[in-house]
């Protein structure tokens, strides 16, 4: 898939319905037909909080093969974190419009496209442009969601549970009696692989996370650990021979520790639906890098150990693998066990787009316990009123422009503290 | 599981029943019970296959958990092959009785062995000591056999389907539509393989195999290509996106040639029921090693790419990582498949112990097709009249030794140029 078009770049000439007057400030430069906008969630450049900007932009066109979708609900996604900071591979020219997940309504469909309809309700894997009033996606990222599935329950669910599944069920390829170690246990994927796991009988499930979250996380998992202590003695008390499956999302030191602990037989997993940049590296990701560089695996040490490792990222089979028909496979048996009452996704919090940056913040502060929802449509959180004159004749200049519909007080001003933080921060983290 | 009794230590005085005289040469000294005797494949030194012998050695006593079988058959593997030349890890001192599978009758049952009774039919993973007439094993590698199956079937299923059952299941969760790439398809694991992958609906399987076996295998895999060309051209031909899975008992160059051929989520795994030096190296197995040491996988490319590389011996996980209670889980799953009419053994050929290094040499030169079996009550061949007179002397004094009871004329003499050319092969070859 090619990269994605820079937002404002896709300007919707053919759309029928009226244009939404978002903003009073457009533009007014002599155009036959000023382009219908839409609200969305924009990377103005890789960094801090303050690259994210709520701004207008122009409706997406619907070209062959894709389906238009009325956003309703995003998920936010460690994943887009790293977007932010710019870590990982291929990333597109800023500024563009963020977001890989999103459920709504179809409102339009493409030449060739035949599944659905307008008017249905889908859930949609997109590579970028999820955070938008609307996005247009090809069909092959789109999937129909189950009667009654509510749209932040598709958009909690969708990323997480399915990358879950495949680590789960795939390329865990778990049994009963087994046993598996899960990092960042109270995040969207460690919530989603405990429901998935509670599917098989007699598994035991061995979770590490901050304390903080152990309270609220108790029932998922038979033991939780902080992740802070040595984590390893605690396993090998609660299990001498270790365990069956290590799930990482932390790599770093962990990977070492994880392989450490496994049974014969024993697969250790290091996924993300993030990435870690190849190339040219920033922030704590050069130190992971490097640590892996120096412990390559020798097949001959799996060979006389009877073990497995396993890389997973959802993007690179999704976008560049072309792996779709696989992953709907996978959708379609991840909505079939929400029918069924199986697996349940946990929301942990609903924010508005002008309040991504905070919603950033506490993904990356794991403060969350279960999936964080963005709605096009909700109102903002009051602003404090922290702006220094100097900044609020800065906005003013900006509204001018004729695109920016307002930029989060709070990254500007109250997260400016946790920014700075968050980017000297060396500790891996992940909640993907 | 300590290192094997050396074959000679482990005299039986306690035995009540008359003393077999297997041969007319024993030794006179005086002893006040001479331990009862048995014949066996002894290994006298690590090397070709001269040091490959047919003795006399004591009858083995039944320890506490332990099983005496009288044995009827037993398999030839690999990994015998490489025991014999010595590149395996911890290898026990010589002289010692050779082999690691067998089925028989109970003789006998040790203290605390309450699952099986004398006269019941069973088969034995052992380590070392199946070559004989008389097996004394733990109770843990011993298997009771269903009703209906012969001794020589058991032999031939035992180890290699039990190796391709974790191979294609366990680790390479083989699912519907998935492909797989076997090399030395015609081995008795490659056969296996095949049929376990029959039972899964709409598996493609490749296999690559010398020439020569093409048409006798021909019905075991939907494409068979000649090792010696270039297969990875012709399977991309035949699979522009790669196979899901491959299972390489080859190493070397094969297994670049295969993780390359792996498409997103695919698996790859380097296997042997034998085992290669992490030690010092013999023959061509330093080779192999060297190139491992060369192409350590990094797990960020195993990220990047979706991709799994797993090893997997039986001998380290049954005898050194005690999954005894794992393994007995898969035999029972094996002979159920078994008596369901899913499986078939191929046997290649029986033996007489006599004629071990002659079914040897077959298997190292890879001209079986399906299993080799061992059958001690077996007429050896007659041998061809080419020994000299100076070896018949030397034969001679070693019967008034009073343990030979005859020493293969094929390996001692129409052998040797083949002992030769395998001694300096310099391609891997495995049909573990």
């Amino acid at each position: 898939m090619s990269e994605p078009e820079a937002a404002g770049d896709n300007v919707n000439n053919e759309e029928n319905n009226p244009p939404e007057s978002k903003t009073e400030n457009k533009n007014e430069e002599e155009q036959p037909e000023p382009p219908k906008e839409m609200k969305a969630v924009v990377l103005a450049g890789f960094g801090g909080l303050k690259s994210v900007k709520v701004m207008n932009k122009p409706q997406p066109a619907v070209g062959e093969g894709e389906i238009l979708i009325r956003v309703k609900a995003c998920g936010l996604n460690f994943l887009d974190v790293m977007v932010r900071q710019g870590v990982i591979d291929s990333p597109p020219k800023t500024p563009f419009i963020l977001g890989f997940e999103c459920a709504g309504e179809v409102e339009g469909v493409g030449e060739g496209v035949t599944d659905v309809k307008v008017g249905d309700r889908v859930a949609a894997l997109t590579e970028y442009k999820a955070w938008a009033e609307l996005v247009s996606v090809p069909a092959k990222y789109v999937y129909s969601l189950p009667q009654g599935m509510e749209f932040q329950n598709a958009a909690s669910m969708l990323m997480n549970y399915v990358v879950a599944y495949i680590l789960v069920f795939d390329i865990g390829n778990i049994r009963s009696g087994q046993s598996v170690l899960v990092h960042s246990a109270g995040g969207g994927v460690g919530q989603a692989i405990s429901q998935l796991c509670k599917t098989v009988s007699d598994v035991t499930l061995i979770g590490t996370a901050s304390k903080h979250k152990h309270e609220s996380i108790k029932d998922s998992f038979a033991h939780l650990l902080d992740h802070g202590v040595d984590y390893v003695q605690e396993i090998k008390k609660l299990s001498p021979e270790g365990v069956d499956i290590v799930l990482d999302c932390l790599y770093g030191d962990d990977a070492n520790k994880g392989y450490n602990l496994l049974k014969p037989l024993g697969r250790y997993i290091l996924y993300g639906s993030g990435n870690i940049v190849t190339g040219e590296t920033k922030s704590f990701f050069s130190l992971a890098k490097s640590w892996w560089q120096v412990d390559k695996i020798n097949p001959m040490k799996l060979f006389d150990e009877n073990r497995s490792v396993s890389g997973f990222q959802l993007r690179h089979l999704l976008y560049q693998q072309g792996a779709h028909e696989y992953v709907r496979g996978v959708v379609n048996k991840v909505f079939k066990m929400w029918e069924n009452g199986h697996i349940k996704p946990v929301v942990d919090s609903t924010w508005a787009f002008e309040d991504v940056p905070e919603a950033m913040q506490k993904l990356h502060d794991r403060k969350n316990v279960g999936k964080i929802i963005l709605d096009p449509n909700m109102e903002p959180k009051p602003k404090p009123k922290l702006q220094t004159k100097g900044s609020k004749d800065k906005d003013k200049e900006k509204e001018k422009d004729g695109k920016a519909v307002g930029e989060t007080a709070a990254g500007e001003s109250t997260d400016a503290e946790k920014e700075n933080k968050e980017g000297d921060s060396s500790a891996p983290s992940c909640k993907c």
